[in-house]
């Protein structure tokens, strides 16, 4: 693909402002890296000294690529392209120092030409590259994966997704290619979770063919744009659309911002959104518009469309309707930040349990001292975790495989939500956690996951915030539980199970294999099943005191949140037996029984962590201790396996940190 | 008191690197700070707009005076310092800027004079006032706080609790003007938790009268040394001592590292810990020792002796007694930072709630939005910690008032040790959950959250990482409860309760006022003893399998850490309304109902978030339903009293942060 040489020089320029080219930050880890890279181009055992790696018990390529489902060359070339010195890692650089790294390193990653044909003809294939392509640079660096996250998928999504045939075919080769930076406008000062109440306005103006998009007010400010501030030179705007005075609701225009030169366009006004907590490479920027036009033909019309003379046309019969299609892009951002997350989590992971294995701390009176990872306190908090990544990973690539046959269904939306909250909220505790179990030297930046942490954290708010994307979920599968009560039982689809309620309540834990299927979805179903009927009936008596029914949800709104993790969670258990399933048939039975192990950790840890499952009578008090009791015994069995479980996660050496190798040596006072 | 400014002068020359003159990073939210200024001084309301502060139903400065203890004016004058520009939040500076800025402010601290005479005579008014500045330094920024705990707390604190009178007298006052500049060596690269296992040696060499010293292999150069880097040019070293080829164990020396004019001394080498995922205005450092030679008489030698021909004495007779005692200026440093984290949590809330109250979020069709707070879901994620915070702040400050008195024994330890580790975990947990009850703008540095939760991190690693304190506790405390058992039930002091086991099994809790000590109590105490019994079976069925006690101790961690925090969670309670019944005695009768409230929603959530209480039997299923509902009931309640409850933690405006004020205004287009 012919890459935009010409946006890159112009960009490169733009950002590297005097203050970056006189840039003293130290690259602290340098020397470790260039060491890790030497060690191994010389075949050396790639593990913390003194850490014999047990013979895997399963083949670690084969778990890897289950877990990485595709592109695994494309992944390793990107590893590979990592090791150019343009991608090591720095700390303390300035705002402006940061965002002119991310589009250097941009043009090295987009001249590979992986982004051809990945937006133009919506392929599987096209997909799969793309994502595959963000979550290798994510394991580089946080920022540059969302700040081409923003272009490609966001704005380049927006596009191919909400233009017609031939707005996509004139727009998405110019996106892929960078010759038309983008970003995406949505959000507003006073409106984020609630996209709906956004105030910009684009008003269709009969005479001049236009719509003329206008700023109402100080909240109606466009707010945290990625790349607005510096890079982008259009963006997929989000505004009320207004035809003949009559408002139709949100749709998506593409609007230009700035001129190819990176001065503004007369009416919009940028600003910049500062110094954020972590994911700095990104450049959030606010705009402003005045009476900007916008030609006819930029509304991106495949659900809705506006004639010439003014008369507006939907695909969709309601509003509603027309609303959820105009947010498609958000569900493959979603797939796109739990893929991204959990990357996070594995790296933290591959570097904490390293460092578990070969740091010792205290021991038996002269003895040798205890390494971290036989103390089965320390195992009770970084192998849990470990567990329920496999588990994580393995359900996300369900909705990953989905979203790239292309199904934009309400089982993609609920999904996608569902995914995203847990993910992410999963993969910052685990970081949290990896930090702690490193003592000291979590904390300190070069061991990688303390930024990590801090550019991983906005992952809860951004693409729909956890709380609220929960609650989405079970306003949607809340009615069709209601159908099948409302039927008298009559249970269909995911509910089905409901139709042997009985035997849900008596099935007997205890006398069941707790790695089998039967026994997690038993557990899972019976706090769903009570969840969704206790839901039912407090918000049958709220209502029935006469409060409206969104009132009566949001009184609800704590057991609202318990429901729907309720059945996020239990989606997970169907989705990765399901896998188990077609492993076994297969006769991966090796990668099978370390996965069902991985199952049963987490379902169990899951139990153990939630008092929701004791209170709603889902698990008797002897079933929770049991519970217990399986957590420590099952973080023992995978004790032994945990340095092969993160080999297969398959992150090379130079993209850990100096603690999971040898760390005296690379703190060498040699090194000074 | 005569500061030393000559000291300041060196350093702020040194510090100055010409990178660090040339900065141009933005300050970001001057203007917003000048017009919190402004507004204060106008006395305008200093709620967020369209918020109504509710008349308060307690005396807000009663309880702030009761939060603070002491020294309020102090506070307020620190806060109003803190209006000097030199003092106003700084983001996306580099390390070596950080590291300056620091000194900066530091002198203008340190000019108050306000550490006389916290060293020299040990006096609980030189401590309050030691304390107070720290907590007020805190609000302002936290490596300043640390930095200066550093000095005066760890190495100052060493100095006067380990020297013997005439080193004190000699050593205190130039450490408190800053004449000594000093560090605390403690932690080397190998050895952190575990102090005992450090390796750095002093050797007496009778000839010569000194101790020489030495870093033996890597693993023992001194790592994380705050202070070291840059700015110290004294240590208090912890090392090894030899007398006679005999090891007496770790002892501390005051030992010189720099000269005046900041070269290193010979023998010394020392290197930069580099950029930590926060607290950047702190120059950790790391140093290796050879050959050098320690003055005779600066082993501190309050504990232990040795005489100019080499005969060791010490006043303890065991040498775990006198490591015991040489740890002493560690439970000083966790009173700190439990102090510091509680300051953190108590700023995070006053942001997050002020927001919550004015930002507004969907809403019945056609009608004005829901304000944040009025959402219950929302309530249940701030108003829980904000309630913990509170009955957290109360159970420190006896720890402080025992720590004030000069108390050191081994209620003082377990006291420190334990709230350290569940205070720093709250505040963590406090700071996450504000960021996250923000949205987008709880990423924002300028809102400060962020910067506050990745420098106050760290708390749960140092002054003894959370875990092994928690572990350290139930060890001590276990005995204790072992006396008793072995006694046949004739238990004592804490654990007295126990002769009346029956009756708090039968305890009716429905019946109780949840409100009640009654209530916290027999909730508290049904834990801790079931944990602490199963812990005896536990450990007993290990060793009669023949395993060593530490072995069968380390096999059951797990539940030693729940017995741990058991423990802990009960004593605060205890300690809690320990400080009511004063309440209500003193006749402060408004300040004690609403704190009671605060008590009985800690109370409820502490249940209804760990199942620990359900499988040990601490509460039933009925009792656990019981008590979800009161954390929903007491949320409610408490809803129209959260300004006011942030409002009596005493921080003026220029202390928050935009969002907890006009954040639209603050956000204007006029404003670029
Ligand atoms: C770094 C960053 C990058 C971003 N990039 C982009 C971008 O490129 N383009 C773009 O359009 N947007 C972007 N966003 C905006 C992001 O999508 C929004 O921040 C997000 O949608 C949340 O909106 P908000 O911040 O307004 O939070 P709010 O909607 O104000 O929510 C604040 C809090 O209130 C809670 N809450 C909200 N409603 C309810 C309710 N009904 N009940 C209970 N609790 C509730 C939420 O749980 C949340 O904790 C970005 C944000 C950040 C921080
Ligand atoms: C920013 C910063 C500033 C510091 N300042 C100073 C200073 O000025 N002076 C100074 O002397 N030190 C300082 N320290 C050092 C600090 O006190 C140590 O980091 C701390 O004591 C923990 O030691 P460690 O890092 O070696 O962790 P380790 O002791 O290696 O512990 C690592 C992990 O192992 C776990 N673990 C340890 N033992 C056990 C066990 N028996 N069972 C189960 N789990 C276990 C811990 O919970 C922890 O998660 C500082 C550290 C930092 C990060």
């Amino acid at each position: 693909m012919n890459i935009s040489d010409a946006t890159f020089q112009r960009l490169e320029a733009e950002f590297n402002a005097p203050s970056v080219r006189s840039s003293t930050s130290p690259l602290l880890n340098r020397q470790w890296i260039s060491d890790a890279e030497a060690q191994q181009r010389a075949g050396v055992n790639p593990f913390p000294p003194g850490v014999v790696a047990p013979r895997p018990v399963f083949d670690i390529k084969k778990m890897r690529e289950l877990l990485d489902m595709n592109n695994f060359a494309l992944r390793d070339s990107f590893y590979e392209l990592f090791k150019n010195p343009v991608f090591f890692p720095r700390y303390n650089e300035s705002l402006a120092e940061q965002r002119a790294r991310t589009i250097q390193r941009w043009r090295l990653i987009a001249k590979t030409g992986v982004f051809h044909n990945t937006l133009q003809t919506f392929t599987a294939e096209g997909r799969q590259r793309y994502e595959a392509t963000l979550e290798s640079v994510g394991a580089m660096e946080h920022s540059m994966e969302i700040k081409m996250g923003v272009h490609y998928g966001l704005f380049g999504g927006t596009v191919s997704l909400m233009g017609d045939d031939e707005q996509c075919a004139k727009w998405t080769p110019k996106i892929e290619n960078c010759q038309m930076l983008g970003c995406f406008a949505m959000t507003e000062l006073g409106h984020g979770s609630n996209v709906k109440g956004i105030q910009t306005k684009a008003v269709y103006d009969i005479p001049s063919q236009t719509f003329i998009v206008n700023t109402p007010c100080e909240e109606a400010q466009k707010y945290w744009i990625g790349g607005a501030f510096q890079s982008a030179r259009w963006t997929a705007l989000f505004a009320q659309l207004y035809v003949k005075g009559v408002c139709h609701g949100v749709h998506p225009f593409l609007v230009r911002i700035r001129n190819e030169d990176g001065t503004t366009v007369p009416g919009v006004t940028i600003g910049d959104c500062g110094a954020k907590n972590g994911l700095n490479g990104v450049d959030n920027g606010r705009m402003w518009f005045s009476n900007v036009r916008v030609p006819h033909d930029h509304l991106l019309r495949r659900h809705s469309q506006v004639s010439r003379d003014g008369t507006f046309t939907s695909n969709f019969k309601s509003a509603d309707e027309r609303f959820g299609a105009s947010l498609a892009s958000l569900s493959g951002g979603r797939v796109s930040v739990s893929a991204g997350s959990l990357v996070q989590a594995k790296l933290a992971l591959s570097i904490a349990i390293r460092y578990g294995l070969s740091r010792k701390a205290f021991g038996p009176p002269g003895q040798e001292e205890t390494r971290l990872m036989d103390y089965p306190a320390y195992q009770a908090r970084l192998i849990p975790p470990l567990a329920t990544t496999f588990v994580m990973q393995l359900v996300l690539n369900h909705l990953k495989a989905k979203w790239q046959r292309g199904e934009l269904g309400r089982e993609l939306h609920v999904w996608s939500s569902g995914f995203k909250a847990l993910i992410s909220w999963h993969s910052l505790q685990t970081l949290q956690e990896t930090r702690e179990a490193c003592g000291g030297q979590g904390y300190k930046s070069e061991n990688r996951i303390g930024p990590m942490k801090t550019s991983h954290d906005v992952a809860l708010t951004y693409e729909g915030d956890n709380h609220v994307l929960l609650q989405a979920v079970t306003k949607t599968v809340f009615s069709e539980f209601m159908k099948g009560v409302r039927s008298g039982g009559n249970f269909k689809g995911h509910f089905a199970y409901l139709k042997d309620a009985e035997g849900l309540r008596q099935a007997d834990l205890s006398g069941m294999d707790a790695r089998s299927a039967a026994f997690a979805l038993t557990v899972m179903r019976r706090r769903e099943a009570a969840l969704f009927a206790r839901l039912a009936a407090d918000l049958q008596k709220r209502t029935a005191t006469g409060v409206s029914s969104l009132q009566a949800f949001n009184d609800c709104a704590v057991l609202v949140e318990d429901a729907g993790r309720a059945h996020v969670e239990l989606l997970m258990v169907e989705l990765f037996h399901h896998t188990l399933g077609d492993l076994q048939r297969g006769g991966e039975t090796e990668v099978a029984d370390m996965l069902r192990l991985c199952g049963a950790l987490h379902t169990a840890r899951t139990v153990d962590e939630q008092v929701v499952f004791l209170r709603c009578g889902a698990v008797s008090v002897g079933e929770a201790q049991m519970m217990h009791a399986n957590v420590g015994r099952f973080c023992e069995t995978l004790r032994p396996h945990v340095l092969s479980l993160v080999e297969s996660f398959g992150y090379p050496p130079h993209l850990l940190a100096p603690i999971a190798f040898d760390y005296v040596a690379h703190n060498s006072k040699s090194r000074l």
